[in-house]
């Protein structure tokens, strides 16, 4: 597996929006006023907790794109542990530039690496099962593509990124359209021969009808351990198993030990505390 | 104090590219495939979990934007402290357009009422004291205006919404420009009368300093309890002080009761938790 | 299967667009100069030529979007089958507006509707077999969405929206990456469990060997009938097989008589004749 | 005459556009997966019809703004005839950024020398005359800066590139308008001294009215190889005189010979079909 | 003719920016924090000065934008004559949106009626002559639509909107290109048959060379009352003249006087002052 | 102080906007039909009339984004006094980029320039005094930021950026709050500690209201010079005050000596007629 890999256009359209939504219509005034032009400065990324690191791509673009007069040498690399004290990235150049560009920098630094950090300890407490943390669309609105890539770098894996690249049945469409055979032929009848078909179920009797009528993956929603394990047994490998429901840094490694494929998380984008990133700032 | 209020361009402007983001370029295939043309439903948003509620405009033009099959009647107003069970939204009509724009819907809805919800309730911790609690810039990239605003429905107060609309000299700033006396000086020089100016300390030396340059405000930062008290009997309500940095909800109340003006925190905005609010549908 | 639909924010964005790029810095000046403010008129889209419809929302969103002085009754669904002199819509109001909005509306209706016809005829042509005709991504910039959309109203299935919601690997990547076996296992360790996978391959040994590493989907390139259906042969319904390259009205038929599964033409998007589409306008 | 161009910042922001729509939100993950970062390829554009070239620029902003790690090498002008088996262009650098933007490069070349090709065929058709094929607004929605451009390429003249540069009296404005030399009326006191106005015609008596009116420029709508002639002898060299209708491969001949000044054709943009260009990637 | 227009979707793509730019990301703070939701207003927009109106629909829009809680009436159309005192609109509804919006609208009325009715006063200085007052490309960034509206409504004629839609070669291009001559040939061989042709002359000789080699119209740059009148007599009316440089309300009738048919001001878009347009708000 | 400045990317953003309304979707037609490719050209930008600089990083971006084939060398910085004849910058290279982007240069030059350069006047009057001439929110739509920006460049103090980074509370909301006292305590609970709170008064009474509501600033509309003396007599420097109303280059300096802080003035933006800068060019 290669390190993940963010497009270079969506970094920076979207870390362009994110420098003219602080900068407003004056600027950075506080800069303005104290810095005197072309004075130099040199910033050091520096961790301050331990976790894992996402981002350093976005605060490249942060020191580009606010004008371009600060080199900006990354450290470590995305999805790299890291622990406090470890210089992660360094800027160096024009005060004023690196000074209006720092905390668009650290706000993407220390939210993808807080998403990346946790999906991480979620990865380890299973890492001993063949189960992957998957995460949601319970993402940051306008974050969709950068939250889960962060989730890439934290060692899990990416469910959906949207409505439109795969079928989800959940229980209100099952309850809609009739009932889970009826859901999964309509979406059969439907899909691409690239779009894969999951289903929710809330019941074992359910999970039965789901396989019976070929679903390829089932999500299994809010089982107890002992119903995640019966479910388990009773797909025999067919489907793959997502447990979903409960998922906690506690109860985690009890679902995977029942051997469920996947247990997703919307916690890990929707919840993620932002990781401590300080920035250390020399003048000259 | 009327009720916070977000502008209707704003509103629109962001649910529409959520929306989008979530739709891809195919849209919602599992509704497509397993939802009749014509099916109505019924949603009710309804607490999981307690807390204090924002973004309910945002879910409403989520269901207006998505095409505006839906009538989305608001139950309670942002600001409400919610309770499990209670409901506070109700949206009908379409069942297609319902399910396209209900995860957009929650998860504005989530991520506000998770600011609003933790700023309450530091907000709750130190309602005996005169200090209010502030938000920082260290929101989410793209959502500054709407998690400001979830700060004022939790009652906190906001600070800065960006570079350009208020001074706020750091510890950067004054290294570079020469000590805090020169930096006030060049900041008083350039502001307009209506930019305040604020500018940050490390030590009880400093705040004499920036009192004495004239100071509007100043951030006391990393101070302890007892570094605090002394601050304020230094001030003589000279200045308006903000505590910053350890600020936790163990943490809090004494930081107030030291009677501090302002306690800012970025966690309210970059690490609130996801409020947990649910949807329950029913068809037909 | 319901009929197919596109999402409403994708259309008005689209067609907003276009009717921007129409009415330039001046808007229409022939009608400014020429029809009287209040005049009204009534414009029937009529069928030229025989066909498949596809269109329509968005020659319904350009009347609503120039101003909305105009009524817009679709008298025909996409996916129909429309032959000459058939009616497929009517506007009827405000002369001005529906005369500067004519023109997009024909743009779309006329590209749609052409895509889906030609997907039709060759969807026709092979409808005694279990093969599907499927697009690709050789698309008009811009409109993959729609066109994509056009080829379910012609009775085709969509291959891959983008680079980003499937994994085929070409016969570069196979080049770059070590071969077929090897190709099939990096994807596999990186795609998500809804991530489908097929690669390319030109020869019969090419085909075993995909077969083998376990590949969900086989693009079978520029082979001949003969080859085709040996392929068919040795897969025994193992892995989706999809014929690729020389593909026209002639070829199609046999293509699918191998057994093939999927035959993918980029001609259905990007060669795909305009349908012949008239508006006729009636004054008062 | 020099060779057509297009300015930098429409082709910017069109290219950045649809790699976008590509990339979608995830990427390219089939390269991801299976392309080592580092690695570097070198692909060589080659003709596989024959044909007339366009849109050479629009490839080489495709590998700049992917992220700029490919050196983009032009070998033939747009507006050349090539012959199958020619290297149009060669991209050489980091494979990863090559096969991600490869798509969209061929997408603009063959799409935009497709309408160059047909529009060369038709010019070739009638170059012993005076008569030149120009194009309409019967473009592809979102392209049509673009579009014009190409038939340019080919050896077409341009048309109106949108409602507001010229002023095209049709058939329902003359209706609309009270006549022909009302209708003319009044475009001559709206339009400034640099907008010509022409007028659509339907029989030789409308262009008598015509030119009595003063028309600069008459469309001869529909008419037959008589008529067309009549209409050149009744002119006299007095007004552009544009035939339309039934413009064929077949037909443009002796329409041209009938000695109207332009042939108009929407073929040439809405039908034309993709030009074959293929790409050869080797590794290293 | 008929009033002049400008489209709806230019109108609400300029005005909801122009909201969102005044809105900032915290909106209308004072309204906010001063006047209770539900409260009601009525404002009345009133000519302080005389002029000519332009720019009531743009008005209309803001407070559409803005929420639409406001019912807007125009009571006098754009390119009327208003005098002081006259009620132009009133708008009435929800008085947070009527003052948050009321800037936006005065802004742009009074913009644009600033440069209607410095128009109109040229207009009316030469109204006893043939000559008409026409505008440049010298108008504001972003503006150059409504400018060039706001000019029709004012009684003058539009100028090119850009540089793609007529062809105006001045001095520097006919240095560059080898003289008047070439310039003018090499554009006729260019030009479609809707594209016209100026060029920029300093001299008689020029004048002369010009119009033997057939330009369509003629720019005569900074030419004394003199020259100009002898310019009209060289011209024999074959082409259009344009009179251009020290156009002031002072000069303007002298040189319209001198029978050239059109006067060119950058004037009246680039430096026309605001028509003082004020707001008179009752509560209730 | 330091010289303003203005953040990149809000330049880089607002000038392609304005190259491309400049270029259509046809581009510089005139330059395509008349210069040869690869011509080259060296522009000075000369002042023709006295007055102060400002815009210069707007004409370096046109050259940049137009295509970077010209380098751009400014001579005087913004904010310096400027006289007739004197280079203020120069262009040199590609001659077709340089034609295409001299209007959107020059454009911007001479709009921000006479914003400047007016202020400066207004400046200059008044210099003798303690009060400072501030800008208004009656700016050009769209040219917030760069306006403001210009005034400070003619050496102006900037007022409110927006609706939303200060409270200003006007006749209006006065009314409809219920009087001075009560709207400035309903400021006061509002604002955070960041925003400063000004109040308008009409009379003198108004202002002793305003002040013992402990307004931080007051602006007094349209009081006469024996008011205003009043107003500053019973301030005693409590508030800062803002004269308003009736201000030319005539009355400015009586107002100011009256003693108030600030004088503001709508006309310096909305009002200001450009500078003229013209361009002189060389080929070669």
């Amino acid at each position: 597996m290669y390190p993940p890999e963010l497009p270079r256009p969506i970094i920076d359209r979207l870390v362009e929006a994110t420098l003219l939504e602080d900068l407003g219509r004056a600027g950075d005034i506080t800069t303005q006023a104290t810095i005197a032009p072309g004075m130099r400065a040199r910033a050091s990324f520096v961790a301050r907790k331990p976790g894992t690191l996402a981002g350093i791509a976005l605060a490249e673009a942060a020191f580009r794109i606010i004008g371009g007069r600060c080199r900006f040498d990354a450290k470590v690399a995305d999805g790299s542990r890291i622990t406090p004290g470890l210089v992660l990235a360094v800027a160096e150049g024009d005060a004023r530039e690196l000074l209006s560009a720092e905390r668009t920098a650290l706000n993407f630094l220390g939210r993808l690496s807080g998403v990346a950090s946790i999906t991480a300890q979620f990865a380890d407490a299973i890492s001993h099962t063949k189960a992957r943390i998957v995460c949601t669309r319970k993402t940051t609105p306008g974050l969709r593509a950068v939250e889960k890539y962060a989730v890439r770098c934290g060692g899990g894996k990416n469910h959906r990124f949207g409505l439109d690249d795969a079928i989800l049945i959940k229980d209100n469409h099952v309850a809609v359209s009739g009932g889970i055979t009826a859901a999964l032929k309509a979406a059969k009848a439907f899909a691409g021969h690239l779009v894969a078909i999951e289903i929710e179920v809330d019941s074992l009797d359910q999970l039965k009808e789901a396989l019976s009528a070929g679903a390829n993956a089932v999500l299994l929603d809010n089982m107890s351990i002992a119903e995640l394990r019966e479910a388990v047994a009773i797909n025999q490998g067919r489907a793959v198993l997502e447990a979903s429901g409960n998922v906690t840094l506690e109860t985690v490694r009890a679902i995977a030990e029942t051997g469920v494929d996947l247990i997703s998380s919307g916690f890990i984008t929707h919840s993620a505390p932002n990781l401590d990133i300080g920035l250390d700032i020399e003048v000259g």
